[in-house]
């Protein structure tokens, strides 16, 4: 094969891999939103079908010769396709140094500890996890040895949802933000401005709410022919490709706001996924780069635009003409009440002040499992106590401690930094962004095309063209400084809370 | 090889195949139903690249070798595994026959159609699919051809959905049953007792449609577990396996009667599919035998259940309690609205009685097709001629005509009698069920049950163990006999209509 022929290969394996990943999410997604409920082990049969299909492919000596006969030539490729080679090369390295046996058993572990997971929850039975817990740690560690095997596995763990981040990094971010936080936590708990969070808690039936999303989706200037709203238990997103993206929803007719901020948070992921380039559309570059990356987008939509005064002002009729209770709220009142924050058990309810501590006890406890420096049956009780050390409250039951979260029950260990950086990663680029755009006075009209058009033009059209550290340099004009993360939570609570 | 890893390699290829038909017909279903409209092409390239591999699997040499080595030891394998072997290796010899580059040209072809068709019904533009339509036809043509040299191509279309059928047998049928009918209808229309059809266009909420259905589902026995309801354009029923069926309705807020037949005629296809027996669940054979015999369960839920005087007195206070409008409606004025009959333009919406007429002028229009007595740029013409011949009415428009059911546009020749043959069956099935069963004293108590049951032990559970033709045989208890039907149409407008 001649470089063009070869380029021509590699199109169509990519294309090949996009169209199983699409039936492989096409039936995940179908299974959170409006599948039967009785239909889980059919899906589970398909999909590891599906997934062992996927992994023949990936792994196959054509798939290798073609990926190894063009990083040969690699000096002849433009900038996309070196990268496409080298992300298509190293994720065939690692998928061919676990055997194939402990992979498909892996998959099936997971599969099962989810599903353990929703009954356990619900039953407050954190024991029958355990098992589940400890092989899933012992797998990953497995793994990281196979595929890296002179990397500390918890790095392994990192570098799989951000390439590049390592536990030191990790740590000094968090050491630096607990110091800087922590007192103004304090300061705001003694602060006697307190909000009236009455306001939340007004009963707001899922019809009106329905036609809250739809609000916010069109003031996003969400393209609603590629992006469609379903309604799940536990909200994400997912995007088959750019031109069909899919944000989902939770609606509680006694909290409003929680599907409020989760719809605005999903927009922001499904933004970056469908504003990366036409031309990557079918190939490995045709998505966000990296979970923190794609978190600076999703909270920066969800926190520093969706809960800023001038979003609010402006979503604040639209607020008052679905819900009557809310008729003599002000714009300030509602304001108030979305940030209202306090330390609490449940991190996706948290506030912006406290967010990142939860994220903290995560870390603390992913590193300990990972070091062997405690198990999964003592999760529990050092999750109780990381609560009561960072957060100062004591945990009433593991339903509203360490059995909140799906994703160590999925297998998704070293992803929670992702959201504590991406976090911080989003007040650097407010910051650079009101470099030269009136970031608010547009927002409070209404008008976020001029901060579409910003991260349009430095971060979503890449996709996974540069590595994500790359990618954030390049959009800061600079390194990373989580001191600005801290001065902006600093100012908005300064004065939310007249500090 | 031995036998028994020849059987086990058998169920692991069907297994990979219904995990491919999951991916192909679950992202089909989001197509119609909740996906964003411009994710059309997307989802077309990934149907396209799915189908592709899965031509590959079905038409690969170890498949080959492993079915040929079955058939050879035919003689040691029990009733279901021959039967297996003989389908898998019919439609293996079929696509073999098939050239790859023909049969992907060919499924390109259909699926721009089927998008043109939805712009062109909309737009009153028949003359756009003339060429698709010629091109269609022409295909078919081919391919029965290649596959069954020596057969009539109407023919081979007719075994496509009903193992067996022949025009010879069709022609029979339908000069018959016109024979029968048309003096009838003229009875009716000549009958001065008109039902009130106000009835049936009062003011229906959606919301309360939506509970309509849910109460619907219930009476019928539907496993809500395993089955889900979806809303899209022109309602079907999918299933992944027996353990996962979807049906879909469409609601029209001047005509709630359309979705609530849509409804009960959906359930009767899933009721079979869910119906089959637990060991056939992931193999070929589990699912409906043919495409009459899945219309004789819709039509006989939909019809001879769900329009009997039983069925609506069970359902008339739901009527009444959600649609005030209908609170003086008596048993007897929603039975006779629900059951008016009048030659009319559209299929879907056609009564018991003049339904078959429906399907005579597709079928004669197919025959003609497929025999080069037309071409497609005749159709709106034979069509219209054709209406005023057997229902005496005057086409207005091709919206109203020669556009209104996608099955041509999407390649479905030969289909349409399966809604005639499948409308008579379930006439002889209920002379058979009512010698043992009180079906409509049962139904008039909401108990569906004892149809269920008997349906269950006579049909649902073989799937396609037996050919349809031996399997209603069986079911009938002797040879299939038109005039029951004749006989059931003749009884019901009878009495309805005091003729």
């Amino acid at each position: 094969m001649n470089l063009q022929e070869s380029l021509a290969a590699l199109d169509r394996y990519q294309r090949k891999t996009i169209a199983y990943r699409h039936a492989l999410d096409m039936i995940y997604y179908d299974g959170v939103t409006v599948a039967p409920e009785g239909s889980a082990a059919n899906r589970g049969e398909s999909m590891s079908i599906l997934s062992e299909e996927l992994y023949a492919l990936t792994t196959s000596p054509q798939v290798k010769d073609l990926l190894d006969s063009l990083w040969e030539q690699r000096n002849a490729l433009d900038e996309a396709h070196f990268r496409m080679v080298f992300l298509l090369r190293k994720s065939q390295a690692e998928m061919e140094k676990i055997p194939v046996d402990e992979y498909v058993a892996y998959q099936k572990l997971v599969n099962e500890s989810e599903a353990v997971w929703h009954r356990a929850k619900q039953e407050n039975d954190f024991a029958s996890l355990v098992p589940y817990l400890d092989r899933i740690v012992h797998a990953q560690r497995r793994f990281a040895g196979y595929v890296k095997p002179g990397m500390d596995p918890y790095d392994y763990c990192l570098d799989n949802y951000e390439e590049g981040l390592r536990r030191d990094a990790c740590d000094a971010f968090f050491t630096m933000l607990r110091a800087e936080l922590v007192p103004q936590i304090h300061k705001v708990c003694a602060s006697s401005h307190k909000p009236d969070t009455s306001l939340l808690h007004i009963h707001a039936p899922i019809e009106k709410q329905r036609l809250l999303s739809d609000a916010l989706m069109n003031v996003l200037g969400m393209d609603l022919r590629h992006c469609a709203l379903g309604e799940t238990e536990h909200p994400f997103t997912t995007g088959f490709t750019k031109y069909d993206a899919r944000i989902t929803t939770h609606y509680y007719e006694d909290n409003f706001s929680s599907s409020m901020f989760s719809v605005v948070h999903e927009c922001g992921h499904a933004l970056y996924d469908m504003g990366v380039r036409d031309e990557f559309a079918y190939t490995c570059l045709g998505s966000g780069v990296s979970m923190a990356v794609h978190e600076s987008q999703s909270r920066f939509f969800e926190n520093i635009i969706g809960r800023s005064r001038a979003f609010i002002s402006h979503m604040a009729p639209k607020l008052r003409e679905l819900f009557p209770e809310l008729a003599h709220a002000s714009n300030e009142a509602l304001y108030g009440a979305f940030n209202e924050s306090h330390p609490s058990f449940i991190r996706t309810e948290a506030d912006e002040l406290t967010y990142c501590l939860h994220i903290m006890v995560r870390y603390e406890l992913e590193k300990a499992l990972f070091d062997g420096r405690i198990s999964a049956a003592d999760l529990p009780r050092e999750w109780n106590r990381l609560y009561r050390e960072y957060l100062e409250i004591d945990v009433p039951d593991d339903r509203q401690g360490v059995l909140q979260d799906s994703h160590w029950f999925g297998g998704l260990f070293g992803y929670f930094p992702s959201y504590a950086l991406g976090s911080a990663y989003g007040a650097q680029l407010l910051k650079k962004m009101e470099e030269t755009t009136d970031v608010f006075g547009q927002v409070a009209l209404g008008n976020l095309a001029p901060v579409r058009d910003w991260f349009q033009e430095h971060i979503w059209q890449y996709g996974q063209l540069y590595a994500p550290k790359a990618l954030m340099e390049q959009a800061f004009g600079g390194p990373f400084d989580p001191s600005l993360y801290v001065d902006y939570l600093t100012r908005k609570y300064t004065d939310l809370y007249a500090l």
